[in-house]
């Protein structure tokens, strides 16, 4: 194994840029403010929460055949469904810690898991989540609701923003990939559990 | 193994009558009816479909702990999640081969996967399955729209009506089985392939 050098975030944020498009790097950006905000709110770490912003969408521009032969190599789990796109985030957190030696597991799921949701995320991976969906470039019905709910509830706005993407999928008769579904139940039934607030 | 003698569809109608109640009873005979119009409109078998409409809900008013029970001895696929309630078409599939001795197979998945659904579902399945969302007793909204589709498309019917039921699901926060999503990825990606009607 050789050893990959750890960059700190200017050097990061610049590798950033030169992968996106201006409009894309614009949203990466505001990924990184909500995320750092949403940390501090809910308490996660602020610092894993900018790098995993910075890098999730590394591979988001990649042509479908980049990121299928290098899905292929990496071996992406069939969770991740048969449509390249949502391989973007499994070869981000690959490359986070093959191009900038980023190795902390729960920054790499943060990355993996960003666009489907798993069951049991961590906070961070809320975090990072709820941020893509609403950084202040999002503009989509129901995001101002979202984001006043990721003041109080991280929980129930990360449930309320996967199933407002279900819900788009249904009206567009486009495939869900069951690892999201499986993500909300398990949100849904945590929301549900916990003791009620008076 | 012990013979199951094979009984005509009086005494199988007599026999689910006595596990039902009135209501429900109703219900599955306007499944019975609806089903056989479905199959001699799509080209399914018209005695197997009326068959597993008689049987598809026959432990439907099972409690939860013999359900539950029951599954346990059959072995109920993970596939069919940990909701018992979705474990009571399994569970008439069992009963439709060891109480009245109905062994054949596309009759068993037509009442097995009549709640969930499932990918590649045969002509028989999605007619039972569509004949248990739009029989004359059912009330909600679009069930017209999915009557009148269901004259002309039962690919795009079932999936619709899937689509349905999982909007319904969530907007009341409830469980959603993969199972059923990967039933209506399989549907629309089949809509979506077919020739063009013009």
């Amino acid at each position: 194994m050789h050893e990959v050098p750890k960059l700190d975030e200017a050097a990061i944020a610049a590798r950033v840029r030169q992968e996106l498009s201006a409009q894309r790097f614009q949203h990466v950006e505001g990924v990184v403010k909500t995320a750092a905000e949403l940390a501090a709110r809910h308490g996660a770490d602020v610092a894993k929460a900018r790098l995993a912003a910075w890098l999730h969408d590394i591979a988001r521009e990649w042509p479908a055949e980049r990121l299928a032969e290098y899905a292929r190599r990496m071996s992406v789990p069939d969770e991740f469904g048969d449509d390249p796109l949502l391989w973007h985030g499994p070869v981000a957190a690959a490359l986070a810690s093959a191009w900038f030696g980023v190795e902390d597991a729960d920054v790499a799921n943060a990355i993996r898991y960003h666009t489907t949701g798993r069951a049991g995320m961590s906070t961070l991976e809320m975090v990072v989540f709820l941020a893509d969906a609403i950084e202040p470039g999002r503009e989509y019905p129901g995001v101002d609701h979202l984001r006043a709910l990721a003041e109080t509830d991280l929980l129930r706005a990360v449930a309320e923003a996967i199933d407002a993407t279900i819900s788009y999928l249904i009206a567009t008769h486009r495939n869900i990939v069951p690892l999201t579904v499986v993500a909300r139940n398990d949100l849904w039934q945590k929301v549900q559990q916990r003791p009620r607030r008076t």
